[in-house]
């Protein structure tokens, strides 16, 4: 019998902010692979299961013990913040079995991104055409990374950023959308959406406070026609063209 | 006394896949706004409730009507499928609010967005940086949607487009995106994601059938990268270049 393996979005960190079904689906496993941050996020889930947390940079291990561990029969819960997708374990799983050529049943269970749980928190950021990046350079090099932001910049995207821990590059990113669309371009930053230690600043490309910025912050840099008002970030769909609001 | 005003992300449509406090913001509301197909997907919610549906293209009027019944002191949930701020109804709060210069208190409650419901279905296509489209020109100059089309598809971003109500615009955007990765880029399409009617395509950008995609579809391109596996379409995070799979 083949066991099931579920790669569950946990959503931002507040468990409001999961879904019914990841929720489920963490309930019925009998096993529990995750970064041990992620495990921590789920405490009130596990009693009763076999827990695997590992540390940082063991995706590999993660995406290999809970495959292994769903070939025995067994049924696995990977855990994701956020969503599985996106920067998450769902690619590397499914790489994985492509490249041994070994199947296991699989359920990807969708979560709430850090650019929506950001976003959310910053009012209405993402109401036009957006693009996602991912600022770390572990395994992409940091030319490709930096080309793909001037193309979303100079295509008038909001950009939301990812993991900026490297502050040499996340500055790097930051001038080439300011050479883009100028100083006073609306930015919102969010630490720890949903989650101990919540943040929320709204400022200007000109004026970005780098030393505020941690690993742990989204970024989100509005297009040519976003705008600030009381402490929110809005960029319109478009409305005011076409009706008079 | 104020009224409070949630703009509530539902998520892709089944009960399953909404949030919690998506959910209890829902419940605790006296007055529930949303365009009628969403206060069907609702109707488990809604029980005791002041109920005012709206019908396709009368977010003008649902937004308006929100603000102002939390202006009269009631407490007011302003539904959106998805996520409010991804082409919801987040933005044109906003928008209104800082227009008239009046102010209610709002909680912006995100929702997993048919990007990552879609992604979900088709296993793990965004596994590296996306850009989200959306591909109607009721808003938007159709010129200016293909111009970020084909930015977003030279700066190799995996490609999500949303709302394909134009079969003429779809097709185009799709053979800017060939003209730029070839025809055996890898497509996938969901149609009703975790909704009723759910149906899961993969293909090709050369084999795509353009009278099967309809309003309902959520498009997902690859990039240079993304391949497909028995029914899943994969795109490599990029472990493989650091390191041995």
């Amino acid at each position: 019998m083949r066991g099931r393996l579920r790669i569950v979005g946990i959503g931002p960190g507040d468990p409001s902010v999961r879904t019914f079904r990841a929720v489920e689906a963490i309930k019925e496993s009998e096993v529990v692979v995750g970064y041990e941050t992620y495990i921590g996020l789920i405490k009130d889930l596990l009693e009763g299961k076999e827990v695997i947390p590992a540390k940082m940079r063991q995706e590999i291990f993660r995406a290999e013990i809970s495959i292994s561990k769903a070939l025995e029969g067994r049924k696995v819960a990977l855990v994701s913040d956020g969503d599985p997708n996106v920067y998450g374990m769902a690619p590397l799983v499914f790489e994985l079995m492509a490249k041994r050529g070994v199947e296991v049943d699989v359920e990807v269970i969708p979560g709430v991104t850090a650019a929506l749980a950001a976003a959310a928190k910053l009012g209405a950021p993402l109401g036009s055409d957006f693009a996602v990046i991912n600022l770390s350079d572990l395994l992409t090099p940091r030319e490709a990374i930096l080309r793909r932001v001037k193309a979303a910049a100079e295509a008038d995207f909001v950009l939301v950023f990812y993991n900026p821990i490297d502050s040499g590059l996340t500055k790097a990113a930051l001038e080439v959308v300011r050479s883009v669309r100028g100083d006073s371009t609306p930015v919102g930053l969010v630490k720890n959406a949903y989650r101990q230690g919540e943040e929320v600043r709204i400022t200007a490309l000109g004026e970005v406070d780098m030393d505020w910025i941690d690993m742990r912050t989204t970024i989100i840099v509005g297009n040519s026609e976003t705008f600030t008002w009381r402490g929110y970030l809005i960029t319109p769909r478009g409305y005011s063209n076409k009706y008079r609001l």
